[in-house]
């Protein structure tokens, strides 16, 4: 099933030529891929916006029930179509087919994911607080408080990952379980992916019944089509991940609209990873290579790739660079995203190697084409606290070792950071008080602190936060992965003295949905 | 105790005339008030941040009920003093004594809901997903999410609470409740009744031991102090309350840092007031005299203050028109909180009547120096749909009703709305239908949609919203009053295999403090 290039704007597959055309790249073989893809006017950009302002009216009243089964069928029509998605994404990514059929039972897993938290139908925080005509100095109202959807919301599709965060991903997902429709900007670099699935969405709509515009997908390169639509009045929130500049980009627009827009960015990450000394001590040869394995997963293309490294000398480190160095000597080639993504790396690599006070600790056999050659390359402390630009992100295999020479060193350079996503302190018993005080500092850095071990492999689950403080993100408050990620696409929403007939279900007092409530300051699933 | 003019930075008051000095007004008489207060200059900015940071290491630490144990002795200084609060607050303000006791009531209040919310102890919505290493491709890891506070927080105290809104209002306390240290920059027209407030504060942080720097009072007339504190990079969000021109400004600051911040601003609201055809048959005199006391309410400077009526023309509508334009004409003076204010007021009022679609109904009687002049005025929807600026709010007791033909143009003058704090619908039991499909638009518009009543006096509980979509506040996801206001500053942080003795009290394994939690996807208060 080759794709066709077009436009899916109100249920309807448009094929455009007005604004030129563009195609795919295979970045294995920096050759072509075959289909010619339509690139979006404004007038599509119109179009789009105004069927999912239309389909909001309707898409944000149905039952919430109703609109797990269009998660769930979302993800049974990728399920049938996985072949031909896998084989599509593997041309147009260069990733190989086990890592996207893993990504994909990933996506499909957190359509299902939301599907759950809205059957199980608490993610409203439904609150009711009873009235009392009776008290003084005035009468108590009756006052109910839910969460409303925002309106459409434009996504931004991924570079890095072609299923989990693009068209039917993470940002996706938690918006339309929320309640919002969604339009796509896909992501030029994997078009026809983004087609394919947007085809099962398709697919998903005409089996569940929900408007046609509750979904849209929008191709153009460059950046005048997402400029576009996060400026259009219609659009109430955005949801991005890739690069800082992009990003930043992208919201710098959203707030500075007539009516800001929050804009949900992730953004770059470098994950700090201290290794404490008996961790070192002890298990320095299994935390090497757990270090090579995660730092070269996927060519390193990870926001949670771990790119600095944090350790005081000794002889213990000294081993644990060895063993490294010498894993990192073996790695076998990886293509790269996109020629574009591996030529930055080249050239940011190269840049950070010229620095006098970086020291080249190991690199990968020579590459060919758009290959990824993985580097560890070290510092001083002192070096590295003087050089601002070393904390910034080289996007893959590329890491960092910060040479401490003392415990007040490594906790300077923990203060010195500015936001990531993750950090991980490696610490056994004996570390347990350098590892608190790391763990203080470190927990006003991100969004997530790990222990013993990376923060790649971001697990889909209630208690995940993927966010953190900027440039990780760039809404400090969210996270785009885990059942939170439906916070950012609901507002707060209060009735006073409403008629039970007039309330959304949650708060009818019968509680016809059965949902944990907190009422009159006490939590119960029971009704009035 | 009259005011001394001082700055409070880190447990000190300070006198400081580097920057110049400033006196209040009182507005009843238009004379100078005695005290001369001191203006912050950029060394106490820093200073004050410093501090603010310095604290947070430790408050943003402490137990939640001892941070509640801080906000009830805040609460039972103010007790203490209200006399000398309020006496003062009514020079500076114009505001009687009365209200001025009912909003210290209000204070404390919220003070002491926010103390309860600790102690109840859910408001960090923990979450724990437990690991599962036998789990297939690849073990689950342990999960763990909480709140954590963001960070220093300025607070700009509003003109229209001088005690609910301001130096410990609704912002502060709330902020103070999630661990934010505060920095509040405050309001020029009543700085003596901020010095009073802020000195209860500094006996709360002896009487209870926490640190010094956890809050601060500045003064500083003109937008150079409070752009100076949005702007510091100590500074981690906002809270404001006040005009869209001031707020907006502000958040532009905020959001165009290197590092962007949460900035909730309140602004402008009309509170639009949707008057059905049984419920004005049935009830025109109550609803007429319910109407006037809620738009002359404090001289009508109440954000949720109704600044729009809209109806169908009919015998009933001409019945509420003539008594609301009687009871108008009969209101007594009430002096509004400031000259400038006050000349605003009369300003767009007058430039609001001499628009040739406009009828003045009614008009208070005239009035003397800084005193407020009820006004009701009507258009027709039509020539209210073709001038976007008669949704805009005039501060103070003026409001327009809005006339339609039928029930088609009521729907498209609810359609044409932009954002508000709230809505009104009047309906009986025979307006259902219309009552429904008006309920379904303005949910869409407002943060709290109220039946049969007016959107004054909002209630401090868990299920109130004030916030809505923009210009009503600048984040659409937020409210400033009610149990929720807390989640404006605290983000989302995650724990993954983290040692049970390094992890915060609401995640242990022996929920030492009993809250509900939800754990591998059930809420529970148990321990694993």
């Amino acid at each position: 099933m080759d794709p066709t290039g077009k436009l899916l704007i109100n249920g309807e597959w448009i094929i455009s030529t007005q604004s030129g055309t563009f195609y795919a790249e295979n970045p294995a073989t920096s050759e072509e891929l075959p289909t010619a893809f339509s690139q979006a006017t404004s007038e599509h950009v119109e179009a789009a916006v105004g069927a999912a302002t239309d389909a909001f009216a309707v898409y944000s009243k149905i039952s919430a029930v109703k609109r797990a089964s269009f998660l769930e069928a979302i993800a049974g029509a990728m399920e049938r179509t996985a072949d031909q998605i896998v084989e599509r994404a593997g041309l147009e990514t260069g990733l190989p087919d086990m890592r996207l059929r893993g990504e994909l039972g990933r996506t499909t897993g957190q359509l299902r994911l939301f599907a759950n938290l809205l059957k199980r139908g608490d993610w409203q925080r439904p609150v009711i607080d009873r009235a009392d005509p009776d008290r003084q100095p005035v009468a108590k109202p009756d006052i109910r408080l839910t969460q409303t959807p925002l309106g459409p919301v434009v996504v931004f599709a991924a570079s890095n990952f072609p299923l989990a965060f693009s068209t039917a991903g993470g940002d996706t997902a938690s918006a339309l379980a929320a309640g919002c429709p969604v339009i796509v900007k896909a992501h030029s670099a994997h078009p026809g992916t983004s087609e394919l699935v947007a085809n099962c969405i398709l697919s998903a709509i005409e089996e569940t019944g929900v408007p046609a515009g509750t979904f849209a997908l929008l191709h153009g390169p460059g950046r005048s089509l997402g400029s576009a639509l996060v400026q259009h009045p219609g659009i109430k929130a955005g949801g991005f991940t890739g690069s800082v500049a992009g990003g930043r980009a992208l919201f710098d627009l959203a707030v500075q609209r007539p009516e800001p827009i929050p804009f949900f960015g992730e953004l770059g990450s470098t994950n700090p990873v201290f290794l404490l000394d008996e961790a070192l001590a002890s298990k320095n040869e299994a935390i090497a290579q757990m270090f090579v394995g995660a730092m070269t997963l996927g060519a390193g293309q990870f926001c949670t790739n771990p790119g600095i490294l944090v350790a005081k000398r000794s002889d213990a480190t000294t081993s644990f660079c060895e063993l490294a160095a010498s894993l990192i000597a073996k790695q076998g080639p990886q293509t790269m995203l996109t020629s574009g993504i591996c030529a930055s790396y080249r050239e940011e690599n190269s840049q950070r190697q010229e620095e006098v006070s970086v020291r080249v600790l190991a690199q990968a056999p020579n590459v060919n084409g758009n290959e990824a050659q993985p580097v560890l390359m070290s510092v001083s402390a002192v070096d590295y606290l003087a050089n601002p630009q070393l904390q910034e992100e080289i996007f893959g295999p590329s890491a960092l070792l910060v040479l401490c020479e003392n415990d007040e060193e490594v906790q300077t350079v923990a203060a010195s950071f500015h936001g990531h996503l993750t950090c991980s302190i490696f610490a056994e018993e004996a570390d347990v008080k350098a590892s608190a005080e790391l763990a203080s500092t470190l927990q006003n850095k991100v969004g997530r602190v790990v222990f013993n071990g990376f923060g790649t492999g971001v697990e889909v689950c209630a208690g995940m936060s993927h966010g953190g403080p900027y440039p990780s993100s760039t809404n400090v408050q969210s996270t785009s992965v885990g059942e939170r990620a439906i916070d950012r696409f609901v507002r707060p929403l209060c009735f006073q003295n409403t008629p039970d007939v007039l309330l959304p279900d949650e708060l009818k007092d019968a509680n016809p949905l059965g949902v944990l409530r907190l009422v009159d300051g006490e939590w119960t699933t029971k009704a009035l």
